[in-house]
């Protein structure tokens, strides 16, 4: 498949690492990477995606397949997103414009894609992990030649599970490589004890040089005769055991540590490598390189802006808007961000918690407005939770923001820590549901069923901004333990949001419509289908009512007694997996109180969703507005069929 | 209330840490430690609980409380088995006997218990999160003057939560002393390059020693001229920045490192604690304790046996064994060590994975037989799973085995790292179920339905030993993507329980018993109970028919088909929540099939449930041998009421 994008006469004769490293000479690889970068440029300004951190590796990714056997050597990308150079060189080139589009490529490494993309990712910090697992695997199978390499960043490094890697790492003799891709970036700026230690290394005085020195102070000073030199041969031991061997982090677990090295030196970088291949055992390559290289507007500009853009004028940098002729709704992470700094300003106790997604979930507001309560914690969810119960412990009422996808990763905080103890603490679930171009690593898809089995936890999911506003007041207005809300990506459906606060009876549904025919029973921003379709549904005759359940738990027992005294044709409808959620849930109540009604439950079903928008995957999934009217016309059809017969 | 248990004069003195402070004078801190060692020798060696831990922080157990005001300052105790010097110091000494007793104190930490206890611990590495929570939380309500005490283990240290939280800590300026202490040893002797690091901080060349000496070193050199004075002076600062602020991991994370120190010196502690309340910041103090220590059996013995001996002979150190006159069924966890072995004899591609549970899961059986092919990773449940699946990745077959409850730290990884790519890792879920005496921190009560709602997961249970070894040899003979089986702390029901392996269709249960009345589904081995309450059932003359149903996922239709052909009175049992599990599956499967019937769901309802013995929580959560009688009974009454009205 042939492409208009801009493919420079080098980056056109690989199209696979062998041909990089049997075609390319060593001093054309900083033209091969000039090309690489305009590529990328092109194409994601036309097309959209990651941006910032594949530019900042072409370097890294050239050096690697350079100098690494790919795909027999392994390749471990870190988040994966970074990986768009990777991809390019091995075999996806001519399809890489169809990255992240419906039925097109993954945004992500992914294993059935190619035998290039060692493991799958998404979520950050489990390269060294998996990375390790595979060179202890082969030294189990005796292939001692074959080299493992992890490519992490330094926001991916702040996770917990990055030093539960390195940790095991430094105690088996394996062929292991971690690159620590250091950016200081995560998506927002990275945060914590660990970035300004690696700042510390990387600024003046940088560690090898400081390392040099102390050795050839100890070589200078020996000369100064026998009193210097027996206090030199005291402390040289105790020096190189402890200060010298263990001066560095990396050190202290046991890696060798070498660097930090220019990541946008290809050739330089392609010479250590090559040196590095032959060092047995765990080591970490230290380099240092920037988010968006090689791209004028972006190297100047926001890097958080640039890390995904969006479509835009890659001659000016200039990013592409549709305005909308009408004003549009607002997204709900800005609501939840103007929201939270309303309720906040009114009461003193409300802080604001986020594991290194303050653009992404819109804390930043709150971190401009009251920069001493908002607390971004890094790549840390685990952290971000215990920590939020920590407060919950002192009175305090956090907010924490977590993705729904990545809320899995705090799943036994959430119950050993706040629920089981009963603490106050709001969990705002952004992205929960199909999430589009990011695919099924980034789907919230089972929160509602993971969420719901937790005694105490209140899990709520509103149908529009107004009910998001008004359960995040609800959940601040007194103490009821644990209270989750879950939302979807993207926007809303109300023009006029910011509505007067109002407290919602925990537990309780609303019912929006009546009906006559069937029942439709739907939790949070789907029931925008749901309403649609009934609309066309009256149109086709068919009298149908609508409940917003908006509790999954406590689920509303009254409004369900009302349902099913009155219908006994039910359609559940969740942007979520359907064992185990909201359909499983009413089957539950129906079984406790002897109900018994036709039940047709719509939701994500039994398998990992791929990316698209999300209509595309409503659609795949047969919740959109055309499966909610074709599940209640062919249930109302039985019905009249048998009334019939 | 009173009890018999040797109380030494000081002790009694003690009801309050405030009586510790007011009433004890600075030299008699060593007899109290002494008397306090001995109660809670005495004690566990008649009732039985965690015990190395306790002893080992007996000395800073009293040196904490003696220091600090508490309960205004804060401490939390990290795992919180260490924490039974700590419960009788503040309030629970005539009640400690209950200790881990139904309706007796917790093991564990627990607010609602006391206001000593600043928060609810069980799993470990919680502690640094937490205490950092309420340091932040106490700065920002201006209590300037509290402190904040996280103890923590180095076996804990080794999880990533702890290192989010130190990432994290390093940046506020808060009251966090972080507490180490370093005994080489979670149960089972810890291991990984942190505990290599600290073992070189501890021996020989101490860090302050060398430290000191640098210093020395600076301060000598620079008498022997304006030459060295020059190269002193260039590289001071370089040194001062990098090599000496760094040179500890702890001080890269910009906490201020205190030690290491003698943990049984209780006046150098009540000292060192009391100089520390004045520095500001994070803080760590590194001491050195031993686990057991004061009690010379478990110092001379072995460290994990001593971790929760049981009853024991305190004078002779001698265990108690309560040897049963019959052979006993094995425990299932030995069924799984013993037969991870007979399978990898076979099965070269099989290994073994443990997150620091070695004895507790039986591992160790494997690690001493094939020590090159079973993994202890330290407690690091994230890096276990994505580690299997990296060695599963390389077509190795790993059987990861974690706690049901432990599990919960994964989850993520559960589904991103091996469901998502349909990896063959075998999870081996020890501990599913209620666990006993543990309580509600390690209760395995939510993974059917935490793993259910995964797709690509096979999820099983074994009714007993001999199922429990077939899901075994399944789950390896090939390739279906994960496989998990989970199986309960305790005994089986089988004598002969090596039998030949049989492998079992995947998503197949089996009808244990025909009957006419009532069917009853059960998964795992609390089936058991459903046997014994149906031969009772039967002796009452009702006709009762019972199914295994083994996986819950994928469930088996025809089976289940066969049952609501002919029922239309079912009880489903399982020893998990209730919310979600097996129950909910076979709903999902009626609503979807058309059936109706009265099903009755046991399990554990939607409530952290407390500790007892197992037999005692299934009574109490209503699905023991009583319950489930009950439950039918009156299932079939209400027919026999209707078919009379």
């Amino acid at each position: 498949m042939a492409n208009n994008f801009i493919t420079g006469d080098l980056l056109k004769s690989v199209n696979l690492p062998q041909d990089l490293r049997n075609k390319i000479s060593e001093d054309q690889l900083p033209q091969l990477c000039d090309e690489l970068r305009d590529f990328i440029v092109d194409i994601v300004s036309q097309k959209g995606g990651h941006f910032g951190a594949s530019l900042g590796v072409v370097e890294l990714t050239v050096a690697l397949h350079y100098v690494f056997n790919t795909p027999y050597d392994k390749l471990v990308w870190d988040v994966g997103h970074q990986a768009y150079g990777h991809k390019i060189l091995t075999g996806r080139r001519d399809v890489f414009h169809t990255n992240r589009i419906y039925k097109g490529i993954s945004g992500f490494p992914k294993p059935s894609e190619s035998e290039y993309d060692a493991f799958a990712v998404g979520h950050s910090s489990t390269s060294i992990s998996a990375a390790l697992g595979m060179a202890v695997a082969s030294n189990y199978l005796k292939e001692e030649n074959r080299q493992h390499v992890a490519i992490i960043g330094d926001g991916s490094m702040t996770a917990g599970m990055a030093f539960e890697g390195l940790n095991h790492g430094g105690v088996e003799n394996t062929n292991l490589l971690v690159i620590l891709n250091d950016n200081c970036m995560a998506i927002d700026p990275n945060v914590g004890a660990l970035k300004e230690y690696l700042t510390d290394i990387t600024t003046s005085h940088t560690y090898n040089k400081v390392k040099d020195e102390v050795w050839n102070l100890l070589g200078s000073i020996s000369k100064f005769g026998p009193n210097a030199q027996a206090i030199v041969q005291k402390i040289e031991n105790g020096i190189k055991s402890t200060l010298l061997k263990q001066s560095n982090l990396f050190e202290s677990l046991n890696f060798r540590y070498f660097g930090p090295v220019d990541g946008h030196d290809v050739n330089y970088l392609a010479k250590v490598l090559a040196d590095l291949k032959d060092i047995p055992g765990p080591k970490i390559l230290h380099c240092i390189t920037e988010k968006g290289k090689g791209y004028q507007p972006a190297e100047a500009g926001d890097t958080t802006k640039w890390h995904a853009p969006g479509l835009f004028n890659k001659d000016t940098g200039e990013i592409i808007k549709i305005t909308p002729k009408n004003p549009e709704p607002p997204k709900f992470q800005d609501v939840f961000g103007h929201t939270i700094v309303e309720l906040a300003e009114k009461n003193d106790k409300i802080v604001g918690v986020t594991p290194a997604m303050p653009s992404g979930c819109s804390l930043n507001i709150m971190m401009k407005a009251m920069p001493d309560r908002a607390f971004d914690v890094g790549i840390a969810e685990q952290h971000a939770v215990t920590f939020s119960a920590g407060m919950a412990a002192q009175g305090l009422v956090p907010f924490c923001n977590i993705y729904s996808s990545f809320m899995q990763r705090a799943y036994d905080q959430v119950i050993h820590d706040v629920a089981l103890q009963k603490l106050q603490v709001v969990f705002c679930l952004d992205r929960g549901g199909v999430v589009g171009a990011d695919g099924p690593t980034h789907h919230g898809a089972y929160d509602l069923a993971y969420f719901r089995c937790i005694p105490n936890m209140i899990v709520s999911a509103p149908l529009n901004e107004e009910e998001l506003r008004n359960l995040m007041y609800t959940a601040q207005v007194e103490n009821n333990g644990p209270f989750s809300i879950r939302y979807p990506r993207g926007n809303g459906s109300m023009i006029e949001w910011k509505t007067p606060f109002k407290k919602i009876k925990i537990g309780t549904g609303q019912r929006l419509k009546n009906g006559e025919d069937i029942a439709i029973l739907s939790i949070g921003a789907i029931g925008e289908e749901a309403k649609k379709a009934i609309k066309e549904l009256e149109k086709e005759g068919l009298s149908v009512a609508h409940y917003d359940m908006r509790f999954i738990k406590p689920i509303d027992e009254l409004l369900l007694h009302e349902v099913f005294a009155k219908f006994n044709k039910v359609v559940t409808v969740e942007d979520g997996c359907i064992m185990g959620g909201l359909g499983s849930a009413v089957l539950e109540f129906m079984a406790d109180n002897n109900y018994s009604a036709t039940v047709k439950r719509l939701g994500i079903p039994d398998q990992f969703i791929e990316h698209g928008t999300q209509q595309e995957l409503y659609n795949e999934c047969f919740y959109d507005v055309a499966a909610i009217k074709e599940t209640v016309k062919s249930l109302v059809q039985k019905q009249t069929n048998k009334a019939l017969a």
